[in-house]
């Protein structure tokens, strides 16, 4: 449809399926079954097959197929930041699961904070088979758009009113009451929370669970510090926490990243031990939290079970687009470390 | 050309530029340069299109564009494991230097040890516009197979004899000789070296260099242990290293991971001081290695760099197919800090 004009520039020729044909000598249907998954043909012909096609520099183009309104294997998964460790991790599994079921990532970045409107219809333009938004909200007409296109649309970590969307998403008030439940039955009396970024989805259901956990068991939490799910931002809540004169004696934080911080400040800023000066628990679990430097207590978000539940929820919606929609809560568990005496 | 029979699903069919143009009340040609990037049109027009657009779920299709033998603006991007930081951190710096020019990252996954032409060949299908491989050694038929589509094709991390594809790499054996100076100017006298995974490219000019600068200098390596570039294979290293009775007094690491993974073995597992028992020096510069926890001297191989590099290339290979192939060496730097009195 669009000529890019000045932009566009000399490509070799691509071989077609008939010069395969004729180089190896074989029928144009041969060539087709060779290149087509589970399709039967002889051993002979297939090697007849590539033979002529790697001469040729002949390879089959997937993309037609989404032209003839069949699948292209693309699924687009729209992240934000992977310089932080839950996010790499998990696109990192993801794209894993993908892969094994044939399916390729085509990555669009997303501002964390903002609708992944923009992101999401950059993916659709690729005619995409599926979308998986990890990170960023999405507002009613960007699920509108996907739904008349037929895409499936799957979110991590955001929930949105039945019946318009897949959505995959920790129980963030059940992982964020394990801490709270842990820190009642302990000795620490002064328990701090760090937020994680404020917009976040995630983030307004940790804090209220973790919050009125706390204040109905009696030991309501002394200072809500804002954070932004990194080191940085752990480290500068840790200092402005624990330089107080009167200090919590355990800080919870919106993710591990953050912890990370609030270690980093308690031990190598301000020369306090923990967990016996203070005790520090995160959220999420990412691969870093077991490493023997920091050792921490953290809720696990597994992300096995959030990829496998989006594997099949994506597969699922491709088999029959018609399903009615779910909302899928994974379940955290506690991870007991050393960073926290519980 | 293929048809995927039983894999086939129904899927709304997608509206044309004709149903938009007619809805809207403009020209089909009105509706095309709504959808061109640079095209002139007036903003009533425009506002008429888009909103036919939006009624009937109409987007242009990007990649009709490849099959007219234009650009549809993908990049396929090889990588291996992105749950290590500093592919985490390069994949990201990539990603975003590639969204910034309008390419979109297609994610192919390899195995790190392996050839590249599997997950090569499969970027290929989709009609991209050049290949960027992250991870992982490429053999000549491979790069044979991508001159022969025309599509460009740029190493990270590794370099083939000249005049066959661009490749960008640090000056591994630059950053190793650093490391060598350094040690040879201080008070340490018993150095380690533990490597890589061995298949790498990279590996094998740190350690070849590190050898040979440490062994003219007077004070030969006492050590070599075998590490894979993970956490876990630091700790293994380490404690095999700082549990035997002469062990040495500085180790130098293939990447920062490993370093992290010898600190812990060295502080948590068996009460060494560090750098005072121990210098750990790594390789990378990782955004954790300037975390407080770990504060760790290293080989600054900069990210900033690689990523330029790979966007220009790719820029240059695009206007002007026929240019000579580059090699091109980003300059290392030693990052002091406090893992090591050097």
């Amino acid at each position: 449809m669009t000529d890019i004009g000045s932009d566009r520039v000399e490509r070799r020729r691509r071989a077609t399926s008939v010069e395969v044909a004729r180089l190896a000598g074989v029928s144009q249907s041969a060539v087709s079954r060779c290149f087509t998954v589970g399709a039967s043909i002889a051993p002979d012909t297939r090697e007849k097959v590539m033979t002529a096609a790697r001469a040729l520099g002949y390879r089959p183009n997937v993309l037609a197929r989404g032209l003839v309104g069949s699948r292209t294997d693309l699924v687009g998964v729209v992240v934000g930041n992977l310089d932080t460790p839950f996010e790499a991790f998990l696109f990192d599994r993801l794209t894993d699961a993908l892969a094994a079921i044939g399916k390729k990532p085509l990555v669009v970045r997303s501002d964390p904070a903002g609708d992944v409107a923009r992101p999401l219809l950059a993916a659709l333009d690729y005619q995409v088979d599926g979308v998986v938004v990890l990170a960023g909200g999405v507002t009613r007409a960007t699920v509108d758009s996907a739904k008349l296109l037929g895409v499936p649309l799957i979110l991590y970590g955001f929930v949105t009113t039945a019946d318009l969307v897949d959505c995959v998403c920790c129980d963030n008030a059940a992982g964020a009451r394990l801490v709270a439940d842990a820190l009642l039955a302990s000795r620490y009396r002064r328990a701090a929370y760090v937020t994680g970024r404020s917009s976040a989805f995630s983030e307004g259901e940790r804090r209220a669970a973790f919050l009125d956990r706390m204040a109905r068991g009696g030991r309501p939490v002394v200072r809500v510090v804002e954070g932004d799910y990194s080191h940085a931002g752990g480290m500068r809540a840790g200092l402005a926490l624990l330089s107080a004169a009167a200090r919590p004696d355990a800080v919870f934080c919106g993710n591990d990243a953050t912890a990370f911080g609030v270690i980093d400040a308690a031990r190598r800023r301000l020369g306090l031990r923990v967990p016996e000066d203070v005790a520090v628990i995160g959220f999420d679990d990412v691969p870093m939290a077991a490493w023997p430097g920091y050792d921490l207590t953290t809720v696990r978000n597994p992300v096995d079970a959030i990829v496998a539940t989006v594997r099949d929820m994506l597969a699922r919606r491709l088999a029959d687009a018609g399903e009615p929609y779910v909302v899928h809560r994974t379940t955290p568990t506690l991870v007991r470390r050393g960073s926290a005496a519980v």
